[in-house]
């Protein structure tokens, strides 16, 4: 059994840069007072991350003891970080400043059916256009974080699942893309990276869960802004989770699991077997771009496809419930492409069930959010993740 | 939204304690290798562990630098711990050394729908007769441990719950209990505590979710030897996750949940709507007496009893699962009272359907196992609760 000890307490250089980010212009002393470091703990922190090149001195303010104190910030342009969130049915592409901001971004060619070999082709061309909307070179990046669905092996960069063909299962994508593009690559699930990114977009470390829905379902926990790990990286698999014990057989080995049941491939196939509605759906769409038609359409005022939302929303409320009721949190963030135009459906439905529901709502409140960026928290977790592996690596203190 | 930090790493005190009652007689140098810490920290470690008048030396054996090394060992029974684990059905107290050994053991009366007042007079006549059998000094206890459902504020030792009776919600129950015996009273979440008491029987610090089955259904969740908290150390509310999204309304606000489906309680009516499983239920016999009975009916070769069982186990099993895919762990651990004789039925149905219905078993194993005592672990695990609340309080280094 992997230990999950190492990812349960944010390591002291990625604390000092959040704070430093925060703050804009901080003094050492500053620092140390805000983290409960000491001083000398604080002193070899800020010069790792001057050789880091990620802060730099950016003024001095005067101090009571004669000397001025040296302020430090972050040298937001000096390194970037790119981020790419993809299933089969879409993929999002970022590149991130080390201040947080997203200096470009593009929408990559779904991967469909494609092997894996033509769609490392398609990432790596996609890294080289981000890298020219941004004009940034090639040398001031820190590596591409590749959000995708699980079981994954992390730390090896492989996908351990035939999804979405057999040639997937065991491809070196990691190794593979930074082949391709001469950039170190990290591979992360995309849930988790949407928690990540959530983090880089609203500031602060919290604790909450990440409910994500994009070509299916996931889930990500963040634990006072660490993610939840799990023994193999692969937490949280909320799609495949029972909603219905004597339901059907998923493909999965489950019986009723909730992608299944509510997820967009079941809302596309209800749909399908409507006449009425199966003329919203585009010839050949696939589930994500079904859910959003449908979506469309229910916003537009169709009371059928308004009920196949519904339907999807109060099973999504249900699992959600089983989140909150396990994990005793009191937060919940939607994210995910499939949220475009339904977050708010879907996050009123859920905060309704929610009150109900929940266990704990007589000892805390939990509230329903939508991430800043539904559509690219993934990919900004993703380019946030590289950053944090390069922080939490055995080299820095 | 309160911190997680805090749990998420066993403390210095702790890691040396458990390893000097591994090791059995250990020098300081060898703990400084075993753990990692530096020769300082371990030689204060030790030191408070002495004041504490837990540990004391042992022994010496020559070393190669010419000064003999001093050999530390628990001081088994320098101090005592109690344990109490009661629901509305059953009860169980221990007594415990240091060395995790219990020197004593005695049911408790099931508090029923009595009053507070009442099952806390009769709790402190138990700590009575515990110490009596154990002839142990009241000066020697640590502390008690209490182990029920939740939800609870533990910090603060009071039911959050109208359960069994409105007079339970918000009753003082550590401060009470304290006053009535004369000894401090730490409150724990059963599950929880079941996971720390396996813990105690079986060694090493490990990772593994506890299921845990009394009078109600619950579960719990030990990382790398803590406990997962959540926000209010309500985590784990097993018995109300829904199995079934259109089931049921519960008294909980969920619908379909696994305790109304599948719990104690779900089986006594189930079986007292059989005319002839009825019989084999005593009158007047509560959830948990009475799946003990279907369940010895059942091991007797009663069809009827073992379909009842089977469904239970099954959608148990489901719920288990969701646990497994939630929570990315290999190790399921059944614990609680209502296993006494069903343990290895519930065992081996659980483990067959995990083995196929788990969505990460083409990466890891899950295993499904009964704590060393299924019917002691939570009381156990509440008295080790008093030695860690002391090694993890801000006094200690």
């Amino acid at each position: 059994m992997r230990s999950f000890g190492a990812a349960t307490r944010m390591p002291t250089l990625a604390v000092v840069l959040s704070l430093i980010r925060e703050r804009g212009a901080v003094s050492r002393v500053e620092l140390a007072g805000a983290t409960g470091f000491t001083q000398a703990t604080m002193t070899r922190a800020v010069r790792k991350l001057e050789d880091l090149d990620l802060v730099h001195e950016v003024g001095t303010v005067p101090s009571n003891q004669g000397k001025p104190r040296r302020l430090v910030g972050i040298k937001a342009d000096a390194r970037y970080m790119i981020g790419l969130q993809f299933d089969a049915y879409s993929g999002t592409g970022v590149v991130v400043d080390l201040a947080g901001g997203v200096v470009a971004q593009r929408d990559l060619i779904a991967p469909g059916l494609r092997p894996p070999e033509t769609v490392i082709a398609e990432l790596a061309e996609a890294v080289r256009l981000l890298l020219k909307d941004a004009a940034v070179p090639r040398d001031r990046v820190l590596g591409v974080g590749l959000a995708t669905y699980g079981p994954q092996d992390r730390k090896a960069g492989v996908l351990l699942t035939p999804q979405p063909t057999p040639d997937w299962q065991g491809h070196p994508l990691a190794v593979s893309l930074s082949k391709a593009t001469g950039i170190p690559v990290a591979v992360e699930n995309d849930a988790t990276a949407a928690g990540i990114g959530i983090q880089t977009l609203s500031g602060a470390a919290s604790s909450f869960v990440v409910v994500y829905m994009c070509g299916g379902i996931g889930a990500g926990l963040i634990l006072d802004g660490q993610p939840y790990r799990g023994v193999t990286s692969n937490g949280l698999e909320l799609g495949h989770i029972s909603v219905d014990a004597l339901g059907p057989q998923c493909t999965c080995g489950n019986r009723g699991c909730l992608d299944t049941a509510a997820g967009p491939t079941a809302v596309m196939e209800q749909a399908l077997a409507d006449p009425l509605l199966a003329g919203r759906i585009e010839s050949g769409a696939g589930p994500l771009a079904a859910i959003l038609s449908i979506g469309r359409a229910a916003l537009d005022g169709d009371a059928a496809a308004a009920d196949l939302i519904d339907a999807s929303a109060q099973k999504l409320a249900i699992a959600t419930v089983t989140l909150v009721n396990l994990f005793d949190i009191g937060r919940v963030v939607l994210a995910g492409r499939a949220f475009a135009d339904l977050g708010p459906t879907y996050r009123d439905t859920l905060q309704a069930i929610l009150d109900q529901a929940v266990f704990m709502r007589h000892v805390h409140a939990t509230r329903v959010e939508l991430a800043p960026d539904v559509t690219q928290a993934a990919a900004i977790g993703a380019a946030t993740v590289v950053l944090r592996n390069l922080l939490e690596s055995p080299d820095a203190p």
